[in-house]
């Protein structure tokens, strides 16, 4: 066992991409345990964007403070214990941070938890493909998503740990799946590797274009990481009650825009945002008219009118209702 | 019956609010009716939000193209008729037009239908309450928004025609209701007739404040109807988990608004917008784990990984991520 614990500290919130200096390597001596907790060698730790957020500001957990070790998740095996639940030589996957060595506490802060030892797969896959990610990707496309055979799934940065993952259980449920992605190599693993119907070179000029040829039926499902310029596209292209899941907005991690802020909201409060027509309800209206008509004779629903007289009127009263001169309903009596 | 039909052509696409000219009046000669066409007097017009958007943009409906009668609903009595469901005397609800007269086509097309003769009702509620703006609050609210009791809805231009049908349904169903309107006369209307907790006057400066003090747990539901900074604000406001019934986006109707561009198209395309985050499927990461497990294992689902080596390359690792140099999962191996 080494002597020291190595760790990486942030001293400042980066601005943009991380500079030398924002995570700075300190060694601090091993932990002496508390009775109830456990010394873990952290082997693997999993490198996300969500980090950069972490790094930043308070969101759907505290930012790491100043001082603190960056936190981040990790793959350890323990060398020490004095918990009940995790024995020497157990191997967890949890929030370990950036260092050597983590202590697991009583608590189960950090929320590790011991990984099952399953023949062929490697310790990084509890990272990957079954770890956060991958966990991630699944939840995503069954819970939200639902794919059903047929339907077109694009996904954006469909070469990283989640895209990858989102984009094959949109082919095992039968979808057309389209990946977007930056360079000739990620597209390739895309399509042969992979097994996506096309992918899409964003860093191409005709990356539209070949969007659009590679989504003739248009696009049902939206797997959301990017934002910005990519998104807005892909939204372009969406079909009619299309699902969009908000995993992320990596566009926006490393510089500000306006434009995402109501977006990266809706994310990390887990906003479910609809769109409504009511061309949809047509079939329905009665339903609704017969049901206001009750409660307006019970007296639970008012209404009041702003009655305009004169069909030359008209255009007055439309721009009403943009200047704030109407109150409830507004009618042009002809 | 007069001799002539006034219409509301439509001459140019407005910029911004409409200015004279953008709709001019011209008359036609009374139409003669084919075998299967009635025709109505149109009595009252609904004047609606939606009807600049008609003006600007292929959307939902093609645009109004230059030089034709203006696209509205309206309440219209037939006063002759060649028509097998439509006789004279009926009173009838669709799309009108800004017109005094319009034709009912055998095919219906304009959805005309018939009123029922509701005592105590008058002619114009089925153009408001029971009519296209009433029904798209029931609709937004019972099928979107499906609000809980106890739970807190905020209106966006609540003193209007929908949001003042919408946020009733919401206290009917036992909600907190907070309306937000321009001016102390909408306020005061909002709750001392229509029973809202409260209502905000977003045109005095301190109406955040007064915004936060009035959803003192949060907000469940948005009932959007404006956009922009508005709504923004609302978000911000929102309780995890949280559902946001977009609407209308009246802000952006007469002005240009890069940042509402994405929400304009979820609007339109009728869009499910989720934000995740993955903590909240903690308790059933076993689940996923299993099956993406299975997956793998019968060569369903395959990953890569970017290996980084050493704890000190963790910053470069996280770098990778916005630079584009990673491929799958990037794991550090300590």
């Amino acid at each position: 066992m080494a002597e020291t614990n190595r760790q990486l500290k942030l001293q400042s919130r980066p601005q943009g991409l991380l500079a030398p200096g924002d995570l700075q390597l300190a060694a601090a001596p091993l932990p002496s345990l508390a009775d109830g907790q456990a010394l873990a060698r952290v082997k693997y730790l999993s490198i996300d964007p969500t980090m950069r957020v972490w790094m930043a500001t308070d969101t759907y957990l505290p930012a790491v403070a100043i001082g603190e070790v960056m936190r981040a998740f990790g793959f350890a095996e323990v060398v020490e214990s004095r918990h009940k639940e995790f024995k020497k030589g157990n191997k967890v996957v949890g929030l370990t941070g950036l260092q050597d060595y983590c202590v697991i506490d009583a608590d189960k802060r950090g929320s590790f938890q011991k990984t099952p030892s399953i023949p062929f797969l490697s310790d990084t896959a509890f990272l990957g493909v079954l770890g956060v990610t991958g966990i991630t990707a699944y939840f995503g496309m069954m819970d939200i998503a639902k794919p059903q055979k047929g339907e077109t799934l694009v996904v954006s940065e469909a070469a990283g740990a989640t895209g990858s993952i989102a984009g094959q259980i949109g082919k095992i449920h039968g979808c057309r799946v389209v990946g977007i992605a930056g360079g000739a190599e990620k597209c390739k693993w895309l399509t042969d590797d992979l097994g996506f119907d096309a992918a899409v070179d964003y860093k191409q000029p005709d990356w539209k274009e070949k969007l659009a040829a590679a989504t003739p039926k248009g696009v049902d499902i939206d797997y959301e990481n990017v934002g910005g310029e990519i998104m807005h596209e892909v939204l372009h292209r969406m079909n009619l009650h299309g699902r969009v899941v908000l995993c992320g907005l990596i566009s926006g991690y490393t510089k500000e825009d306006p434009a995402l802020e109501s977006f990266a909201t809706i994310l990390r409060k887990r906003l479910r945002v609809q769109g409504l027509i009511i061309l949809d309800y047509a079939p329905k209206f009665m339903e609704a008219a017969t049901q206001l008509g009750k409660w307006k004779m019970f007296g639970k629903l008012k209404d009041r009118e702003t009655i305009v007289e004169g069909l030359d009127k008209a255009p007055d009263a439309i721009n009403m209702l943009f200047t704030g001169g109407n109150i409830g309903k507004t009618i042009v009596k002809v």
